[in-house]
């Protein structure tokens, strides 16, 4: 059990190390492991980052073999380990942290030498044994973390924006549901906490799958932006050692591999700088955000009570709410989702920050822009599972208490407003005020319409829409 | 009515420019009118600030004075001139905008050259005969933007926390009036907007008035705060080009004309550029923002209705809330309150990004933390006058509603838990669920205790506080 | 000189009160003066506004008098008033404050009354006879606050993002037009301000402009969203108290009378809480906010010195920098840009916080999203318009400072890879490190390449782009 | 290897459900952990907040017992499974997602279910067997969530801000120590990023050391503002269900366990729902966020270039910085520091929009604020840790670099004016300009002053200080 079976040594620019001869990874990701040592969350915490950077990897070492650069022994260990680390193996060996200086670098690096000393393994040699596959001279061949990096991120979002707009779909799908489902329970709307007009639950339930429908396209529209990527642009942009025809190569078979239709950027020196996708996709993901918890602000609004609240819809118990007090039950999920929601919010401040904070021809801070824009997408994701099958699918309507507000309501008078004048309406609305009662008791008190008339003027029909004066009512 | 009767022309490092004659300020102020045209709000639309200026300058031209850099005439002129700004006149004539390039500066020449031209009038001499009175070399003497604009933004901002501080005691005072008159109002209290346990109206407001009550302390912490000035440190904080008895001399002026304590920070270097003084009193002016938006939040909350929303309170009638809606009526000021919150945050935002963006030996950016930290503060004060005077005052409370809601809920349950045991009180809140029947009829029908001693139980001694014992109930 | 001549006595739901005879607003507009009294900033000051509201209140008198419900009389003294505030009259008495509760009742009852009394006197009849022409019986007819005011926020939003445009368009222009004076300028890149490889000072500005007219296109489809409109949903979507044809007949006239494509939303009770397309449209805004902080972080930065710093470039002088230090002057127009950008940021803040808050079946808070939306399409117009006048047009190129940092900089080393080999070039950047020297220096010195063939290698075409092999250089 | 071995039956309001038999956790949780998967990241990634949830159950234990609530024995069994958790055992069993609904429910009743099945062991029962020791009656005795949770974040913040301070100290000292190492070393300071007048490399890294040194004062007094807490509260802060002396017993207890000095809030129904202290914290951590990534900007331009660039100082070289370019090295500890930075100020965005969110009695989002505030402390003491190792403390200065911009600068003119005069400095300061020559020898040639002279005028003692008039000058 000697040290030399533990370890084997590797060189860099700044010196020796000994790495664990058990690691995929060498010496530079080493020094960012000791480096880095602030979030605790490792690369490989977000699978659709190690996916994306393996199939970076493996279309520049196809573009490089197409020239001629790479041999094709050296191009098929690439390409066989990238595709292992895009069938899911190997994802332990991505250890650099999320927060990390360097532009990603070190997340190259750390990709460079997974990919090489994988290869090395494929190809029959021991770790380290650089000369026959080596991190940079051929793993990253023709390329810098300034393209590599960005595209792969891109990548990674685009993957993890598939799933988003799933969930979406699904959350309207739910919320579009309830809305057929609640289409019959009529309800006092509410307009700055004050009774409004008569609506139906379904408009309600209706409305939120519309407003998160939107989500949708708009997500979709956002993933398109981040097909332009500016691989083969190397450090600057300006393609500094590559050779012609190595971009357009590279991102043909990128675009094969990774099924995106990834396109090269019109002008690859602002491409490397430009942090302007993901700042729109920030605001994109906070728009969601801002969605959601106005809708599950709602949901706790609509269910709260059991008695001192409105109480005109249940949540589906997921957990009992106290210790103290008997039988109490909490909006538990909503609760949950109003939090992913604020933490989107800051994410988007932290990417703000991040993206202003760029300096000439690169933002250092892409790394945090990656990382928090990749969480976002995750959380939001969970949020809106969770939310549609812990929560929508599982809600009642109190169809009773709906309708009572209603029909206490002073709103209701205007409704009645068209039929009866604006001076009997405001009469019948000071008294129902001063005397507690409801207006359809006054109404039908004071003769000035028949019970079976206003049955008929809170028809769904009369309520829930412009008025199509099918109504042939008395005035 | 020739060109030299409206005119007179000024020059400087750039070259000459006709100045409006009846024009206090000079070139240089003309200068900054034409290069910043953005938010169109003036210095003078914070007379605070230019109150501030003035005092900086008369403070510094007495320490010239005393060391024999400036003649007793010359400081005379300043003096005056400054005393006359201070008296709240000639602040027409503070016009560059708020959002200005030159870290100051532009500021700082405007308050120069205001002062050089209303001292020449003074001493009897003619707007722009700089070689009497000049707007740098005499009324600058000694003083770098750099020291002079910091130091007069804090005294300006100690002079609006004061009114601030006064204006949050007398919303405390109003809340805690009104927290002595609900004492006795028993309500449901409720968390996360579910039925919880039994506590008094007055509770709430006198909650709502130690909440403000400690942002008074915490205010006039951060007002001494910014005492601390860099007055004396000229460019950089080095003290370049003063003599070394200048500072003390000068701050002590200022201390003696303004009525505050300020004092010499101890590392001028980093006073210069520091900006942590404002970073902190924005995340306080954030702090009492977020909380007179919880309090506004809850104000309309508890007076939603009136018939299908809590109606615990009323809010006094400010305005028709509806050109639709016959009787409608908003809670139009807590609204606002609300959107002066949101105001005071995104402020905070700003102001982050400004003091971040500080490099090297200065913050350039200081005329917009200047500008943001004026408004929050100015913001702050009105939202909670107008709340007091327009809102607090006039709140009403609907007591039966109030104590319907205690009677109906199953929270009740809780209390009588010491006193009837888990099990029997576990049975009565699911009977009451069921059937929609209220607790305390469930109690007196099934004999568990009289209405005398669930009258007892449910007095205000017992529900209020921890228990004391004193009811001597059968169990 | 009696009262009964400077006032009319008018009456709201609240009561009776006093207004200024010659004001065109009534007393629900008085109500707004007194109760909100907070940011200084009335409804005038964006013009856009005032127009977008007398546009919608034209349509709707339009679609009220086709349906018959309008006198023609009626209909032509409210068209004629609204076409006059189109035209630009009568926008004083525009005078509510831009924050103000009520989700905008106050700004749509000041567009009334004014409208009403304006009308009245083109009826030839007195302010305040409101039996003839009624604020909210005849201007306001099948209206509600909810659907007019949010279709006029976004008509004057997308007026304000037509003058954007077009400051961003000459703002590329500007920048591209340097991109080619500079295009020959040759200097080093750098990344994480370190020296990276070579480029042209030209691509640097041709980034710029690449990145400024990306938010062209992008800002026209913002303004697409914004055509989607909620009128004719009334209170709260359902169209309560309009008739069947009515919405369809308003969005066609408002089409007419705006020029702008407006159309009715799908789901009108989703569209009449929904904030999406401002959070969207504002964190499309903080990009631009973002792309123009770093821009001017770049020109700072590039422009700096000019002994001690980069002094690549030089900014057009626009003002003297400092009362102590002769001759220096400052960035000033970045700067201001800079304190722009972060308004604009922390603007989208508070719209985040307000579109959070909306709550059931509107957001109350849409009158500081209005406010500070239009404040950043403003804010940034006149930025960019400042940016490109006073600070682009003007740059000049300090070219032998940046050839001086491309020869003496071991970054070159990357080019002459491909040519000497790794290894070679290795000990070069080594040496060069080590001695002070420049690498041409010591590449020329040790006879690897000849002067001619650094020139060769060095000349734009070998160094500004992916290499095309033409350059036929000895190994 | 039956099911009957690996599982246990529990059952809680909602039902029965199968538990890990080897798990302390029990129903409760469990059902914590089906509802909340969303950040992935489980209580015990936070030690402080379980050692802090230990010691408030044992204070709370010690404080019934006391009482005579509690027996001796179940008193013991808490205690002992108390402290191994304050001894860092069992932390494994802390599993809920930090982002959680239900107000940290779900949080208290993991530790009270890991205590209760702990202490059950220890009595030598089974887990489970909650008749002996139950999780709600005895654990949790006299306690709700929105009393115990709270105090528990608290305490942890107190914990890890005394590391962040440690942190703090340490790092200021390192910069102290750079301070007085670069004493000597004369360098142009710059205000906007031009030249402005001379300082020491040594004050530099002094102020940087001063600002970083007030944080140290700052974060001890928020860390006493977390000292006040709602123990013996309750669910509402009335207290109900708790003894009148129970509340000082509680918290004398935990002052004596904890060893911090915690006492009652003054009203404990506003201190349940108060965010307030949280809020100021979090203001307060971003003000460090923002001073680090201000002095990290300041390191990455000080140290750019090599060549390109400023290069007044060289940070140590941490890791090799670019895959294409040789020899090129990287800022990469301040570039991390900045991500840190800008983590913690989007994390106030989220905190802010947390604490407004608060409702009535409560602030269900307190989960998120409490993650995100113990996030903040943590990364920004990870931070200060590797800025001080791995950056600060092998600074080394450049300083012929740094003289040389001095004796270039046309700055020094700032320095002659006293001697010189205005005019003779201004007509030296355009020359140079114009002929790119320095000041000194322009000085020097013609005759203004000698070598001498000169020397003694930029010798550090005449630079660096308000003048003393020592020097001997002539004029």
């Amino acid at each position: 059990m000697s040290d030399t079976v533990d370890f084997r040594v590797e060189k860099d620019l700044l010196g020796e190390r000994p790495v664990p001869a058990a690691a995929y990874y060498g010496v530079q990701t080493l020094r960012a492991l000791e480096n880095f040592s602030i979030s605790g969350i490792p690369l490989k915490h977000f699978p659709d980052l190690v996916v994306a950077l393996a199939m970076v990897k493996r279309a520049c070492a196809g573009a490089n073999r197409d020239l001629g650069k790479l041999e094709e022994e050296q191009h098929r260990a690439i390409a066989q380990a990238c595709d292992e680390l895009v069938g899911g193996r190997h994802h332990e060996h991505f250890c650099v942290d999320m927060i990390q200086g360097g532009a990603g670098t070190s997340t190259n690096m750390n990709a460079n030498e997974v990919i090489a000393n994988r290869g090395l393994e494929i190809l029959g040699h021991n770790r380290g044994d650089y000369d026959v596959l080596h991190p940079n001279i051929h793993v990253n061949m023709s390329q810098s973390t300034n393209d590599v990096y960005p595209t792969a991120l891109r990548l990674a979002m685009v993957f993890g924006l598939r799933e988003l707009t799933v969930a979406a779909g699904e959350l309207q799908e739910a919320l579009a549901e309830k809305g057929r489902e609640f289409s019959s329970v009529l309800k006092m709307g509410r307009t700055q906490l004050q009774d409004a007009v008569p609506m139906s639950l379904g408009q309600e339930f209706s409305a939120f799958a519309t407003n998160i429908g939107e989500e949708v396209a708009r997500l979709n529209e956002m993933a398109e932006l981040l097909t332009e990527v500016n691989l083969g642009g190397t450090a600057i942009g300006t393609g500094l050692n590559t050779e012609a025809d190595y971009r357009e190569l590279a991102i043909g078979h990128l675009r094969r591999i990774s099924g995106v239709p990834v396109k090269a950027a019109a002008d690859l020196v602002e491409a490397t700088s430009d942090m302007g996708a993901f700042v729109l996709l920030s605001g994109m993901l906070k728009r969601c955000a801002i969605k959601l918890s106005k809708i599950c602000n709602d949901l706790r609004l609509l269910s709260s009570g059991p008695r001192a609240g409105l109480n005109e819809i249940n949540l589906p118990q997921k957990q009992p709410g106290s210790s103290i007090m008997p039988g109490k039950v909490n909006p538990v999920i909503p609760e949950a989702v109003n939090q992913v929601a604020f933490t989107v919010i800051g994410n988007d401040t932290a990417i703000t920050m991040a993206a202003e904070a760029g300096q000439l021809q690169l933002n250092v801070m892409e790394p945090l822009i990656g990382f928090k824009l990749l969480e976002s997408i995750r959380y939001l994701g969970a949020a809106m599972g969770s939310l549609q099958r812990d929560c929508i699918q599982g809600i009642t309507a109190n169809e009773e208490v709906c309708r009572g507000y209603l029909e206490q309501s002073i709103g209701l008078v205007t409704a009645l407003n068209p039929y009866l004048g604006y001076g009997k309406t405001s009469a019948i609305a000071q008294k129902a005020l001063a005397t507690g009662r409801s207006v359809l008791e006054l109404v039908i008190e004071e003769n000035l319409m028949s019970r079976e008339q206003l049955e008929a003027l809170l028809s769904p029909e009369a309520m829930l829409a412009p008025a199509t004066r099918s109504l042939d009512l008395p005035v």
